[in-house]
């Protein structure tokens, strides 16, 4: 089959690769319709996180069920599926606790809690920027979509972002009526401002300097908080009667730049603090790493971020951090898209052919204007 | 009336103050029959956090109401209380919502949410180490409590450090079945550990240097950990079969010290990300402080604590902070203490009369052998 | 001051009764703007609920601040606030927990607990349908509102129906993605249904018969179930892919009628547990009385009601009741509706002075076509 | 392999049966060294709740593994594990949401949520009292227990009883700190008791009639309240001021019978609606069922309990019913066994070889004097 694999540091390729097989009873075999190039997909391509050469990328994956194992009872040949980033083996004490995430058994990494396809660190599994994909434990991970081609460029965003930038507002321990604010409005940025509107935000302030990014974030009812034109927390604290927002959500990550472009890791943490209010919550979903030999400091280098935690101790803020578990709230967003309520694939902007994926990940990484959210259709 | 009254740094006097009077329609006047001093006394005495000169002190109080003003309607004169070391409205957003340590409306200090009874940065409220204190909005914040004696050494913890060290247990989201480590085994740290086994916890690790301590930890059926015989963390994931505990509660705060005697502000953090488990929660109820002008390094003095947050983020860890709202706890533990469940008082040390505080400062806060928990009687 | 007072049976009145006062430091007195009528004062019209003669009724209220006690500190006169039906001492241990609706202080009949404006059985207070009211314990009970007049219509509906409403979403668990069936498209159940989908439901399901109810249900994005075309049951179970709703809410209560008029107290509780899924919940925001001298039968007078509690148990459902804690939130509601996010006014049908009071009863009593929510404004 | 099937009403026999076998890739089977005899085996035994003949009986079972299907991963041969009652079968939304008890794909009858082992209505599998047993989904549903024999008769309750009075304690949404009344002192009732002061209530009370259950009641630090003596309701009012438990356990059934030996299905839902505070919570796991061909009145032949509903709303209590999803507590509680804090071996009055089980049977069912808890070791 075809497939993008990872060659060095800014090379990807579109190589013939072997096709996967049933490995385990457990397994299913998917033909991909769609699959998503994510924002973290670029910390491989840059080289910045290490992955062996010849790995297939892409861990935001949808199609239909080509084959399964014997041991699969659920999942049905022809099935249409999404498929959680997060491999997961569904009986483990994080899998049962629903920490899809932090599955203690797929890892084999000792002390690695989590895997995923195609992605650094997070186990031997290949991606799924390829025409199949196999899928362990698949009765547990894949989720069932209705049959046909309705909604896919909404669903595609179930596999990683939707969920994602949910649990961010999950993890700020978001309430309806509340007023949120939104770090950051890239991919993840943008779904979490638009889960804070599902789940009943009065208001959501979004954070970034990008005007078409913050275009798309009034597009869906949020307000834009252009912080290239002044302080964001003083625009949150003006938003709010001075108050603060009621919880926050980081949705940009270590790489943090100032205006002038230079990066601070604790300056997005250090602005939440300052912008939401005593005793609010914030959910940090933006990837915060434990090395990072990029990283402009010795400490930032070790994951140390001396952000003002004195502050966040004073006002009694809560943090909840990490991946997301895509498969707690997927079925419920699935929900949501068929009854028409949301509407993820607001943010994409271009559909393109697996053979285009080379260009893609240029451009992408460029952020080349316009570059919001790149779906491939393996099959087209 | 006497009272203790902060002079100097190390130094405090026993002195004739004027009598407390009611102040507002909705105040009561308290006659202390048990008043405790606090770890967190010792940061002013210490001249760390500023105090005014001739502040009376002490936030941990319990009495007999000696007079109510002509709006309160709950609260009679003669009825045993407890009094909350936060003072709170009643009516606020965050009071409303069970966060009295953050109410926004009795700090005068613009933008500073929660106050307390004498106290540094918590308002201009008198404190309790005194024959009498004045109580604001008395019928929200007082606790009943039976009439008579009996019980008083264990009531008196319900003003702070009881549910202080609970609250570590809530903000840790420990759940029934848990292992919890508690690092920390001052009255905040016994507290938490007393809290969680009373909250149904598996195992309770406690980790200390002092052989007093510890004995406590285990004399209520937690594990005691040494932390100056070997690594600490190692020593936690050995009780919990590698794996790490459930949750954790800090109850340090920014003064921890390695066994070598030297301030290391992200030690206890440090700590906690690597000894907690993924998805765990870690509650910090030992303080930090936005600004310190005593601190090791530029950035501590900032409130910026360098702790290990790429791991933190890795692991999915969560985290709560900040002082403990009381009012959202006593009344449960004021039942537990009666029917027997919980014995807080086992980390009483010495009951001395309100002459006495002059000498027990100098002693508590040398340290000195014993000296773990004292109360003043200030009628005796 | 002018005021709709209760004679007898089907009988009202306006009539010139004593100006309220201050009668206690935390009261206040507020000039009313807007009262609504509220199906539930139908009951105390019809002669079911006693109540004495020459009460004011009226517990949907709102208005200007007048007249403050001594002992009321956050409230100030001209504030426009909105005022819970639920009269609430804010100190005893429901109003600490947030059920305001069950305060054991301010009912002075044993055993009975939680108050209410102008009510049948809800303590001895009379009610807004006047040019002013009474409310005790202002700093705690009033809801503070944007200065002005704007959002009237939408705001009147925060003292009572939506917070009772959203309660129903709340007591039958309602998460987001959910598919929500509501039972009763009269106001409670248009603003349970409107609360579902601002919660983010994925799909709610109104059931009644009248067509004009049902056509504001879908107004407002919810789907329509007409129980006089076909078995409701049957119908959610269609529209859930037989899989039955998430949740449910009943808003009908114990006067329920099937389709030829007759009275079935226990027939909505039935369809209920048969329309949601197993281990679903049931919120029940309907009235239900412990004692009613009308019913149809012995023992739906001692208000015991025969549903179907076998199949209840077999699907671990669970069920919550009784009346909302308004101001538990009153607060978010009123900020969804400052933001534009919630439209409460949208099942307004009148608009009336005060002297047209008894008129509107008369009408509103026999359901007249399109008399579905009436409001008198008595200073107009 | 030998065990004990269901011949007739009060009619059972240990014989000589096929050996479970391997049926699907995720099966394991069992070699089974404790299942106990549960209450609701009796239903079957009287012939109450029709159950074909031949069928092997048994759901309360644990022991070690004898072989494991392909698809088995987690799970090893020579595992001491615990096997939950309910078979579930890890992937479907019930199963996902922890709801085990109400799997939506193991049992074949349409519409019917939910399977256990040897049990009328939950499905067509053979139950433990027997020397092995066939276990579906094994890598889901076993819990796996320290090797060797320690806490043999406590871990066998892990099975069912333990569990289920500890989701009558959640289902009645117990606090630390509330006073618990629990209706019931056997098995179950017990078990919530028991589950109760762990969780840290600060007062449980256990009402039954019977001496020796409330003598074991009391040595778990419960309170007894012998209802034979005078009014139940009374005494616990007297027992909390007046002011009623925080909360309830319904731990009897749909067969209650009153002093006289009378059967009242609604008596016991009368009494907790009664001795609950106003917003209590109220659990149910003793088993109401929807038809009952031996109840006392056509409409509890139906399930319907006509219990006094309206002062359940008027008093805005909660209520949880059904079946316990015992995988969602039985890591917490294995837990509290192994560090010794949970000791629930104590009910057991009988341990017995599987040959004694006929009459076992018929002495329980008599409930001849002292026999509580019957452990069979079909091993011994």
């Amino acid at each position: 089959m075809k497939a993008v694999v990872y060659q060095d540091a800014f090379a990807v390729a579109v190589e013939e690769v072997p096709d996967p097989t049933i490995e385990a009873p457990g397994d299913a075999v998917i033909r991909i319709t769609t699959t998503n190039i994510c924002g973290s997909d670029l910390h491989m391509y840059e080289g910045r996180a290490p992955v062996e050469q010849g790995k297939v990328l892409g861990h935001e994956n949808m199609g239909v069920v080509e084959e399964v194992g014997p041991g699969v009872t659920r999942i049905k040949v022809g099935d249409r599926v999404s498929v959680p980033f997060n491999i997961a083996c569904g009986t483990c004490i994080n899998c049962v606790g629903a920490w899809t995430s932090f599955c203690t058994r797929v890892n084999p990494v000792e002390g690695m809690d989590g895997a995923a396809y195609g992605y650094a660190n997070m186990g031997p599994y290949d991606g799924g920027q390829a025409e199949l994909l196999r899928v362990p434990f698949a009765d547990f991970n894949l989720l069932l979509l209705p049959p046909g081609t309705e909604h896919e460029t909404d669903f595609t965003m179930l596999s990683d972002i939707f969920p994602t930038g949910w649990h961010g507002t999950e993890l700020a321990r978001m309430k309806p009526g509340d007023s949120v604010v939104v770090y950051g409005a890239g991919p993840v940025g943008l779904m979490a401002a638009h889960s804070a509107m599902l789940r009943g935000a009065a208001q959501v302030l979004v954070v970034d300097k990008e005007p078409d990014r913050l275009a798309l974030a009034t597009k869906i009812g949020a307000s834009a908080v252009d912080f290239s034109e002044a302080d964001p927390v003083q625009q949150v604290l003006d938003a709010t009667e001075g108050f603060g927002a009621d919880c926050g959500v980081e949705a940009v990550g270590f790489q943090a730049h100032d205006p002038t472009g230079e990066e601070h890791p604790e300056m997005v943490l250090d602005n939440l603090v300052k912008s939401v209010r005593t005793t609010g919550g914030i959910g940090v979903v933006g990837v915060y790493v434990a090395q990072d030999e990029g990283a402009p400091t010795v400490e930032a280098g070790q994951g140390r971020v001396g952000f003002d935690y004195g502050t966040f101790f004073t006002k009694g803020q809560q943090m909840g951090t990490g991946q997301a578990p895509v498969k707690r709230y997927n079925t419920a967003l699935r929900d949501l898209i068929i009854t028409g309520r949301a509407t993820p694939s607001f943010i994409v902007s271009h559909e393109l052919g697996l053979d285009e994926a080379v260009a893609a990940y240029d451009s992408f990484d460029k952020r080349e204007d316009g570059w919001t959210k790149v779906l491939l259709h393996p099959g087209a």
